[in-house]
């Protein structure tokens, strides 16, 4: 039997992600090695023992490679070069250092997963400069366009997207990176050869052809609750940082960006009107400093460290730059503003802006010499802006 | 001559905020002695003997009082009970400490005011427990809304709304605290004998109905833009925080803003949509960490320690509790989902869930307790939702 039929039979019968599998692996123990040790109910097995208990017969490993392939898509494991070894190390590895107070509640979570079904690009290279955006499926509005402007920002800039492939925020990140012919990747909580929602088989069609979609579950599981918690780990976990864009008051977004919290990656939030509640999730994060506000694809860019990066605030600054009366000081202020346009003496405009005239004289020269003020004989004028 | 009309001599030859002058009242000096003192040029002016050099000789007090008197308005000074003592104590308390980094542009208008013209009710009571709420002239219907929404819940517990009487955030603000019985405050950057702008006279009569107008100038003075930024201060020192809704890059509200924080008081900013420019100000303050991102009225009241208030998380943490099945832990999740609607045996839970017989049946059990699973004989059922 091929070490691949090994992963395909514990993906099989230990459900992701497995502490005790982690542990044998990071013993050195190979896949073929558990495979037959699982089998046979051997004694190291430890808890994976009784994780396997009530599996460890079921032999499925040569038809669900058979149904991944007949669904044009592959077991990828840490044995190949697809697999996503830095970003899984990066995540799990901080996770692992404890730093992270928010990641108690999914500590015994927090583990690598040990193979994942592949349909499309190269699972390494789609996510090697990636981000995800996830939110709410009761979407507004708003939230498609302002996740429409964030992405197609994103990609761009070869960005790669990666999100859930659900209906609302994650399908409208998914359709704009795709119009915008960037790469996406969806991360589903089903097997691969299913198509959840049902409404989306399309575009995770389209979702392989430009980038992948991505499952740690056999083929013909069913997406069910847990798997959604558990999924959300890996959106998390493969990209560099999350945003959330529209995420309600209990929105599972908020679970994905926990896990990213909790993974050491960036965490980002979009905000949103507050005459409706579907940006309150997001508004908590950042209030309680859990996440960090972002308005564009540039602020993310900057935040996750992309060389050349200008953050909106940057930006904004070179965009909206102050008019030269908006940069004088008060004083300076109130000697062009004591200026007539059609021209006063000195002495006027030192009574209108009570100042000394010495001071005053001096801040008309000044205001000359940058071309603010004009002055013929005796007489200032305020140049009109 | 009596003391207030050295009080509105003072304030018409002195352009405040004036730190000499803070300096000579600080000292100890009366309003009688420090006006005899500008008109007979005396040694001790010190700084104030430039500051009026060119006005010492405007001989106005009697006129402006009268002018004053005819406009429904008084000129309330240091000396009179309905004076901002501790408000003003503060603020300028705080900048005097210098703590504030953000203080240092404006350090030397950091100044109280000497005297102010007040059309209205008593001003201290007014002020006492008084919030700002300011903004962008270019408003948009989702700041009107915002504003309203926030400024009505203010209101509707005693909290005075104070602005700055502009076209925009400002004009919403002051209408939505009168349509909510509440009182509301405007401060002018001009004399209180002017309507500015003009198309908010009839709104300025009624706040000094239900509240009052203030301003720091003299009657007939005319509104200049180194005025509003110094009537900025007011607003900011005469509020326990400042609220900003819909400040694009350079509005003049982040002015304001930027006193409150430079005098210690509390900075606020409401979140809008990133698909227009108007918040971009907001936005940038809350991500800078130099403001706190709010979306209600009760969170203001939160952050300004009002007794009893509850801020919006707590709020929406009661209104939208968790389900009982959002409340289950993963493997729980993995059971519950794993139970089917018609009956089920452990030992197919088990599997399904991928877990060890003994603990299925530990949680089975745990979830019969809690109402979420029904058991007969060996079949276990969830319930439905």
């Amino acid at each position: 039997m091929s070490s691949r039929e090994s992963w395909a039979y514990l993906n099989r019968v230990v459900e992701g992600p497995s502490r005790p599998l982690q542990a044998l692996l990071t013993a050195g123990r190979g896949a073929d090695e558990i495979a037959h040790g699982v089998r046979t109910r051997a004694s190291w097995l430890g808890d994976l023992a009784g994780q396997t208990a009530s599996r460890y017969d079921w032999e499925r490993a040569e038809e669900d490679l058979a149904i991944a392939e007949s669904a044009s898509a592959r077991l990828v494991t840490p044995e190949d070069d697809e697999w996503p070894a830095d970003e899984l190390a990066q995540s799990f590895g901080f996770a692992a250092t404890g730093r992270s107070d928010h990641l108690r509640s999914y500590q015994s979570d927090a583990v690598e997963p040990h193979a994942l079904w592949v349909r499309g690009a190269p699972l390494s290279g789609a996510v090697a400069q990636s981000v995800a955006v996830v939110g709410t499926r009761a979407v507004t509005r708003y939230g498609v366009e302002a996740t429409r402007q964030i992405v197609s920002g994103l990609a761009a800039h070869q960005w790669t997207v990666v999100s859930g492939g659900a209906l609302g925020i994650d399908t409208a990140a998914h359709e704009a990176a795709l119009s915008a012919g960037g790469r996406t990747v969806a991360i589903a909580a089903c097997g691969i050869d299913r198509a959840y929602p049902a409404r989306n088989a399309t575009l995770l069609d389209r979702i392989a052809d430009q980038g992948c979609v991505v499952t740690e579950y056999p083929p013909g599981v069913p997406p069910q609750r847990h798997r959604f918690l558990t999924r959300n780990r890996l959106v998390a976990a493969l990209t560099r940082g999350t945003i959330i864009v529209e995420a309600a008051w209990r929105s599972g977004a908020l679970n994905t960006l926990s896990w990213a919290e909790g993974l050491g990656r960036i965490t980002m939030a979009v905000p949103g009107p507050i005459t409706g509640s579907g940006s309150l999730g997001c508004h908590e994060r950042i209030r309680a400093g859990r996440a960090q506000l972002i308005t564009g694809a540039d602020d993310v860019r900057a935040l996750l460290g992309a060389a050349g990066a200008m953050d909106v605030g940057e930006q904004y600054e070179l965009a909206f730059a102050a008019t030269p009366v908006q940069g004088l000081s008060r004083n300076e202020l109130r000697v062009y503003d004591a200026c007539a346009a059609d021209g006063v003496t000195a002495q006027d405009v030192a009574a209108a802006a009570g100042l000394p005239l010495p001071l005053t004289v001096h801040l008309l020269m000044d205001l000359v010499n940058r071309g603010l003020i004009t002055r013929e004989g005796t007489a200032w004028s305020r140049r009109e802006e």
